[in-house]
């Protein structure tokens, strides 16, 4: 069997570093322009071709990750799974990765999915969202010998560590407790918190970064006054926040577990309070309110890097700081007259 | 270079025919036991891969659609591309069919794409995205053989009916005129349009829909009072709200070229006048607006239809009649005491 030209070989008939075939196949921008002329006609000449089925054939490796497209949701927030994929696609090209997608209803049927794709040699990896406590999914999965890595940290006490469950996640915690703090330093001190209703680990958390925050600032009394839950609808958080407003005792900030959630309490107050959602979605820079930024570029950094680095000791997990992006803490949703 | 073992090899080796194989390898169960372990046993001896690069390289088709994942957009109506996606994501998973994605920052970029994966035997037909005159891609395309559909129309006269040109489109200017023919029908007589600068072929058949239905009312004299412009932002929509409230005399109802520029309506009038969006984002929902809706599951449908059925004398083009969904007229921004 004829060798296929390699990366070495461009390299050399073009007189160049390999990291510059590199550069020129993947930010050829960064590249002089003789050079990447160079390069390139190197790349024609020796037929090398880079990518796809010739990496493929060499390593047995299809070089394509694998990854269930999540059934569309209502609600404004619905988006960031979507926007998680966006910055995944476009940091895997850069490294020679593909995202195949497939879709499924139930975790049953993702699982019949992954069979399917492993037989065929359709992937070699997987990324997976919307972990929940007792996933079958990640089981099948660390049953099966496969690479993976979720979105999400395994919900259970016990596996929060098992190496062999690569996962990143975001410290939804942290990004609550940031933005109470935030309202805290702007000498707020009712800070009401519009959360969904308990019982969901990643809604939990942010409830608790809310309370942490609030007790840290001797503020933990009564705080079940200034705590609603509502489902993540804008016209079931206008009732809650009308409900914080009457039970909080002079409300005089909300934080909510999300961007549709914050959304109701700015309708509902006409933006009297200073409201700080969460996701960073369109709609609140559209509004003008604040809002937690989960970050999404280094979660899809992460996963990329634990599921190409995938050996050695390094902790097989990441927990992204999400940030908080402030704007206008009183978003006038009445305009003033011109 | 060594030759892949094929069916046919499989076939010889366990004294079956080569459908008994597919069977074995497709529908185990209608096999019978002692031929399926024959079968399995010469899959295993001959290293044959029945599936991907094996079943890609005996029939040339991988089943697999590739599109360009379009960068995010900022603005509510950004993810229209996204739930197109899951639409055609979804639709194609049932007929077998796969979707690969990629980035692409230009048409050029996404051009040497298309070159990688079809070298690569990685896609065997391109879905393409946000066309436009000129566009090179399609061309392109056309030149190398290719199978593709596009979501968008040829923007160019004469290549409309090209058969070689197959795309899927949605008639925005029957939805805008649907849209406001429901305002007239109401009474409303002092209805503005909200579009985008002029020169997108998308924005001018949206305001054609606007004009066409208030001339067919009688109401065509000096409709440039009821017309503004902006970008696709809240922020800009809100000033030119205010020039339509300005110069309108009377203004009694809005249409708008998207949500983005619908919302930016609602908060600037307070809801005072019915506001017609278009997208139906699940902002519309949410603030309770009316929008036009683009049935991305009817564009999926006519996408995978000239995909898979890419022969014959039919029409290449399907023009899908997007839907009206009405909601509150009045979306009240600011609620009712309680």
């Amino acid at each position: 069997m004829s060798r296929l030209p390699t990366v070495h070989d461009v390299a050399r008939a073009a007189g160049v570093s390999r990291q510059t075939v590199s550069n020129v196949l993947n930010s050829p921008g960064i590249v002089r322009e003789d050079t990447r002329e160079r390069v390139r006609k190197a790349i024609d000449d020796l037929g090398y071709r880079p990518h796809a089925s010739a990496r493929r054939l060499r390593t047995q490796k299809s070089s394509t990750i694998g990854i269930r497209l999540d059934p569309m949701v209502d609600g404004i927030s619905g988006s960031i799974l979507d926007r998680f994929l966006h910055a995944l696609t476009e940091q895997a090209d850069a490294v020679g990765l593909r995202i195949l997608l497939f879709t499924a209803a139930r975790p049953e049927d993702e699982i019949r999915q992954f069979g399917r794709l492993i037989d065929g040699s359709d992937v070699d990896a997987f990324v997976l969202t919307s972990t929940f406590h007792g996933d079958p999914r990640t089981e099948w999965l660390i049953e099966h010998g496969q690479t993976f890595v979720t979105f999400g940290r395994p919900w259970g006490i016990d596996d929060m560590n098992d190496p062999r469950h690569a996962w990143v996640d975001v410290d939804g915690r942290a990004g609550v407790r940031a933005a109470t703090e935030s309202l805290l330093e702007r000498g707020h001190k009712r800070i009401g918190f519009l959360g969904w209703p308990t019982g969901s680990g990643t809604g939990d958390e942010r409830a608790g970064g809310w309370r942490d925050a609030m007790v840290a600032a001797g503020l933990g009394d009564g705080l079940v006054s200034l705590l609603e839950t509502a489902v993540d609808t804008v016209a079931d958080a206008r009732e809650a926040s009308a409900r914080l407003v009457e039970n909080g005792g002079g409300l005089d900030a909300v934080v909510a577990a999300s961007d549709s959630l914050a959304l109701g309490a700015v309708v509902q107050t006409n933006g009297a309070l200073p409201v700080i959602g969460f996701d960073n979605t369109p709609v609140s820079a559209a509004m003008g309110f604040s809002s937690v930024d989960q970050r999404l570029d280094e979660v899809a950094a992460g996963v990329l890097d634990l599921l190409t680095h995938n050996e050695g000791t390094a902790p097989r997990h990441r927990l992204v700081t999400p940030e908080l992006v402030l704007r206008s803490s009183h978003p006038p949703v009445v305009p003033d007259e011109r």
